[in-house]
């Protein structure tokens, strides 16, 4: 029986290479919804190739000009999609009748309302947007757990930490040994970042992402994003999570456990084999990914440095008080990473916006899910001013 | 409830650190049954410490020492202690009604019928003893299977295998990484080999093992039995495992999947993980040992050298061909390897003379134990002449 799919940002890095593997194994999965922001011109191919029943583009306007696409063409003729915008497109595709997994891969907080849909609607989720998790994940994990859904993370770390999970007594983990590659400034003197413009830090060494996640990546706010979502999806404290800097991104993190054995899960540094984990499990696909040329390969480790990286430790400090903190610390740092790109503020500004707006924060305890949006507003207000 | 186990090869490193482990959890453990080959003033002391019921020493005059050692002592006046001898000493131990799981720590082919006789008298086994295995694999994973019986391994590659497995598909197998450290003269010319001497090959670079393992390590016929050992244990083709040198032995090895996805387990170089690993299945016990010290670790890897290491040739030829070939090799090495520690040939003749006795064996297939055994004497003798 095929499983059938809705993907959140089916035009960005995760999306496409969710439909590349939905294309090598047609006769397994089938696209229902497909979501995207902007990409019009994509979405409008990835429509004709994958017959979906559902369409969303996030603004109206992007909408109707899909349509118009869509009439253009001969083959969309014969496709029935139903086009839908905004949220409630994005609610409609995550909830819809025939989906069931949804695949979560827009960027930044937009994936918080649409997951926690698809949530209440039963479907299993492949979760690519961290920021779901970093947000409002005691709220997505125990809304998962009481409906009975699924979680699997398709980013490279917690696929590795949950496939080092797999067999194991939950009560023989001592500690998760999350990997960073340490971005493309593992190397770069602290007085040198002042300097750091764009386009350096979009040339990333091993993975090919998104801007954002790019950003995210040299100034280990990526990671320290990843800290407070193994925390929420391996339901761990913080304590026992390390950061183990791994320049060559072979191994895609580990767990240690009571008796000093540690399970690591090695792999190329492409994105595939996690989505196609996700998609697939608790089976594996052949996916034609080779293994890495372990004769070849050198394995190195680093502590990371949280004084040239302050994203690490603010992540950490968020994690650890809790509350609407962690979901401050994401819109403060989407608004920084923005301000970056735009060359607005300087690499070096990053951290200091994201902990001038995490200082002048209220934590609210134990939030609904309204508190926390609040708190998103706040923060993204407050930083911007 | 207490787990009681019958240890074979108490007094060797395998026993020893068994036993470490029992005195760390005595409320997990009780030792029933010991049993040693010539050690006496050890094995007198471990039966003071463990109090079993059955002690066996192989030679009968050497179970008479026992015995009166015993008596000279106080502690010992309370013991009830039964002394065995002999084959027949060893079968009982292993197959001791109060026991449920034999630790088969015992050196060379003298493992194999105490298994079979505790695999027929249902006990689990921790089995330390790859010629067992290499041996007579099909016959005994045939009858422990029969039997319900587990047999978990007790070898540190073997149980990384074992761990890498768990929560897996095995259809999902694609190869097993057995991993080797590469001996002492993984960078010596192989020139150099006719002068190699016995405390040479006896200064192993990062494993403390006995006498006999550690000169398997050098030839890495120790790899080729462990070969042999992971087709038997895991019902692998041989075509489906891949030796890589890692000189850090810091990943035990590693298991990859047909999504590209490499599960691997580390650890430090120390027995105690493994053995307490089996001892506890599918627990994991608080041993107190560290994990890897990953910021400063460097891992590395490359191919063996078969040319160079001719006895890793041979094994693989040994399982292609099967039947009794395996038994060979495996007597055969015995013998080369005491011939080098006695300095009666070269390091560079183990190979030749292993290679000599397979060349003139006539296979026998779907070998019966006694066709083993007689392959096994057949072998011994063919070597020694």
């Amino acid at each position: 029986m095929k499983k059938n799919l809705s993907i959140l940002g089916s035009t960005g890095s995760i999306g496409r290479n969710t439909l590349k593997i939905v294309e090598m194994f047609p006769e397994r999965f089938a696209v229902r919804a497909i979501a995207a922001k902007t990409n019009v011109a994509l979405l409008a191919e990835q429509i004709e190739q994958f017959a979906p029943e559902v369409a969303v583009v996030f603004d109206e306007a992007r909408a109707i000009e899909l349509r118009n696409r869509l009439d253009a063409s001969a083959v969309s003729k014969t496709s029935k999609v139903d086009i839908l915008h905004g949220e409630a497109g994005y609610m409609a595709a995550a909830a819809h009748d025939s989906v069931d997994m949804m695949v979560t891969a827009v960027v930044g907080a937009a994936g918080l309302r649409p997951t926690l849909a698809a949530i209440d609607a039963g479907k299993d989720i492949a979760l690519a947007n961290k920021e779901t998790l970093v947000m409002a994940g005691e709220i997505v994990m125990t809304r998962a757990a009481d409906k009975g859904v699924n979680i699997l993370p398709v980013d490279s770390e917690h696929s590795a930490i949950f496939q080092c999970l797999a067999g194991q007594r939950r009560e023989d983990l001592d500690k998760i040994l999350l990997t960073a590659s340490g971005g493309p400034f593992r190397n770069t003197p602290k007085a040198e970042f002042a300097k750091i413009r764009p386009e350096h830090a979009l040339n990333h060494p091993t993975w090919q992402m998104g801007n954002k996640i790019t950003i995210d990546s040299a100034t280990l706010m990526n990671k320290g994003l990843e800290v407070i979502e193994a925390v929420r999806l391996f339901d761990v404290s913080h304590e026992r999570i390390q950061v183990v800097i791994h320049p060559q991104s072979i191994i895609h993190s580990m767990v240690a456990y009571r008796d000093g054995s540690v399970i690591a899960q090695l792999g190329v540094p492409d994105m595939r084999g996690a989505i196609a984990y996700a998609m697939s499990w608790p089976e594996r696909l052949p996916i034609n990914q080779p293994i890495p040329d372990f004769p070849n390969l050198t394995l190195t480790f680093q502590e990371p440095d949280m004084e040239k990286f302050p994203c690490l430790a603010l992540a950490f400090n968020a994690c650890e008080a809790g509350g609407t903190l962690p979901a401050v610390l994401n819109a403060a740092n989407e608004v920084a990473v923005h301000a970056f790109l735009d060359h607005r503020i300087s690499f070096a500004d990053i951290p200091k916006l994201i902990k001038g707006t995490m200082e002048r924060h209220t934590i609210v305890r134990d939030p609904s899910l309204s508190d926390i949006l609040e708190a998103d507003r706040w923060a993204r207000e407050e930083s911007t001013s």
